[in-house]
Formats: C-alpha cells, structure tokens, sequence
C-alpha cells in the first residue's frame, strides 16, 4: 500500500473532539457556500443514508452490549462505504459541494487513537472502502478538560462514545493533531476555545479562501 | 499475508445455500452432541449476540436502501468479529462444542462469489478480525435450482438476499464447491438433493467420526 489518496476539491470536512463546538461552525460553512450560489449537500458520519444511520443507530445506542473494537471499527467502515456510495460520490459528480460533520479522520482519532487499533489496518480499510480524501479538513481543537465541560452543559444524555474517560480523548486529540501537521495541505487548524462566533467566523474564513483556490 | 489460519476441533460449522435443509441438520448435530454429554452452543451467522443480531436485522431487512457490496461485507465481518469475540471464543476456551450455522465460508460464497468482491480482501478481513476456521465443516450441497424449489413451498416472504437471481446462486454454490476441495480436512461435502432424513443422518454419521478423533 502506497501513495496519497485522492482529495476531492468540493468535500470538505469538519473534525474536532467533543464540545469543540462543530455544530455552530457546521451552519456557518453551510450558509457561507448557499451564499455563494452553490449546491450544497450537508452530511454527517457516522450516517448521511438511511442504512448508514440506522448504522449509526447501532454505534451509539447503549442498550445492547458494548462492540469489540473491531466490531466498532467495521460498523463505521460499513456506514462509511455506503455513505460514499449514496451520498457523497453522487453529489460530487453532479457538481456539488459536500459538507461532512466528520469523516475518515475520526476513525483514525477513535478507533485509531481511542481505541488502541493499528493505523496501518484503518488505513487498509480506507484503501479498500472510501477511496478518497476530503480536499479541505477543518479541526476544531480544544483542550481536553475544556471540550468535556461544554458538553455538560448540554441537556442530552451522553451516547456510549461520549461516555469515555479523559484519558481516550486525550489520545484522540493526539491523533487529530498529529494528522493535521503530517498533512498540512488538507488540514487547517482553528484554536475551539475562542468564543464560539470567533470559531466560527474563522472557519467561514478558512473556506472562502479554498473556495477561492478550488 | 501467508499460513493457514488456525482451526478448533469443536468448532463445527454448517454451510449451504438456499433450500439445502440446514435446519433441520442442525437440530439433528446438536442433539448428536447433546446425547455425547457435551456442553454444545448452537449459534448463527450474521448474529449469535444482541448486537450481532440487529445486524443481521439491517442486512437482510428489504425496507431500506439496499447496501454496497462493500457495505454488506463489512456488516457481515462487523458481526462476525462480535459473535468471535463475545460467544465463540469463550465458549471454545471453557471447552464447549460450538455448532454455527454459516461461518467465514459464507462471506467468501456470497460476498465473493454472489457479489464479485475480491477474495484476497475478504481474507485480509478474516485473518484480521476473526483468525479463527472451524475444524470441521459440513458442506450441504444441492443443485441451485432444486434448493430454490424447495424454499418456494416455504410460507416465508423471501429475504433480500434469497431474493437474488439462479445466476448469483451459481456463483455461491461454486465457491462453496471449490473451498470444499482446497480444504479436504476440515470439510466434508454432503449430497442434500437426498431426502431430509438421510441427509441428516449422514451428517450426524460424519460427526460423530469427527468426535471420536477430536
């Protein structure tokens, strides 16, 4: 296995840790692209088909008894592959962008960096399965602590990946930072701990200068 | 990727294709075991657990989109890797028989041979997540078009993969015929066009040599 992936110049996707504060920045990219008259598809992972989020379902839902970490891993390869398949790849072709609230990235940062499972066999599975990149990755980066405390604030119960310790965001932080240096053509980095108008205006910032380039 | 993947002798696993009588061979093994005072977990492929089994629910349900070929793979191996971890393996370790309708060779019948997908990826994924074969393997094989007979006296509707045309049948069928032959010593193939009773009988007849050498 070798070479860079393919990036798609339209695709573009937001990554960040918990309470990094991504839905705020995800309707501000959203209204910024419609502005520019642009077809827009806003999606999610793990989701963005109905399969996929009936996928998604199965991730989250506490209920039955926790996935292996493999098990975990295929069930986000599996939503993903479908996701690509539906969704992402048709909208592309047709000429639109594509807005994703994560991506391959978080299964590097989760399964990966989380959950203790070798980059190298994620990245086999990327290979195999998605076949492409985003070409502009956004990451909201905010320190651990600070992250978990926002969500608090938060009326809804945590969902089971929520539910994990300090320690395995620590390790997921990690892995998003160590992939935004290794790629910095695809990865811009805002600092999440500003207010979350200031994250946002950034972010908005960040696209309208790719969007000039792409 | 090299070496034969390890085996355990009491894990027995029955395959087939459509209408080739599994069921009633299965309860006809499990009391085989029973009757030898054996602690025996039946199971099945995709399932054996609670989240194992609301997968299987996702992959042969008809009412949402129907999944890549990459997709259904990877639900089926997502299962698997589940079904390994929490029911198989320590069933084997505290020294139980386990008896599974359909294991791995399914994934490489159907996923492989039905849908196309590549062979040397559906191993990558085995050696990966499941690193484990059964020491025995009862092949029940029928000619495609006698077996599609007898599941259309069934009351059942069909699920979405019995849904398939002859054609995909052919392929899994062949598949199945070809595994049998690389494999001698853990499979053994079983002529199911022969009435239910006797096809039983033999099966039972073919473990219980398999007991007395395990």
């Amino acid at each position: 296995m070798s070479g860079a992936l393919p990036t798609h110049p339209r695709f573009v996707s937001l990554e960040g840790g918990e309470g990094a504060g991504k839905t705020t920045v995800l309707n501000a990219l959203r209204e910024a692209l419609r502005e520019g008259g642009q077809d827009v598809v806003h999606t999610r992972e793990p989701g963005g088909t109905p399969l996929a989020e009936m996928i998604r379902g199965l991730l989250l839902d506490p209920s039955h008894e926790p996935p292996a970490a493999d098990t975990e891993l295929l069930l986000m390869f599996a939503a993903r592959a479908q996701h690509v398949h539906e969704t992402i790849r048709p909208a592309l072709e047709r000429g639109a962008w594509v807005l994703c609230d994560r991506f391959t990235d978080s299964s590097y940062a989760y399964q990966g960096g989380g959950r203790g499972l070798d980059a190298g066999w994620i990245e086999q599975l990327e290979r195999q399965v998605v076949g492409l990149r985003p070409g502009l990755t956004l990451l909201l980066d905010v320190d651990v602590g600070r992250g978990r405390e926002r969500t608090r604030g938060r009326d809804l119960a945590p969902d089971r990946i929520e539910s994990e310790r300090d320690e395995f965001f620590e390790r997921v932080r990690a892995v998003y930072r160590a992939r935004a240096t290794a790629e910095p053509d695809r990865f811009r980095v805002i600092d999440a701990s500003a207010p979350a108008a200031e994250v946002a205006a950034e972010a908005v910032r960040l696209l309208r200068d790719w969007m000039a380039r792409a």
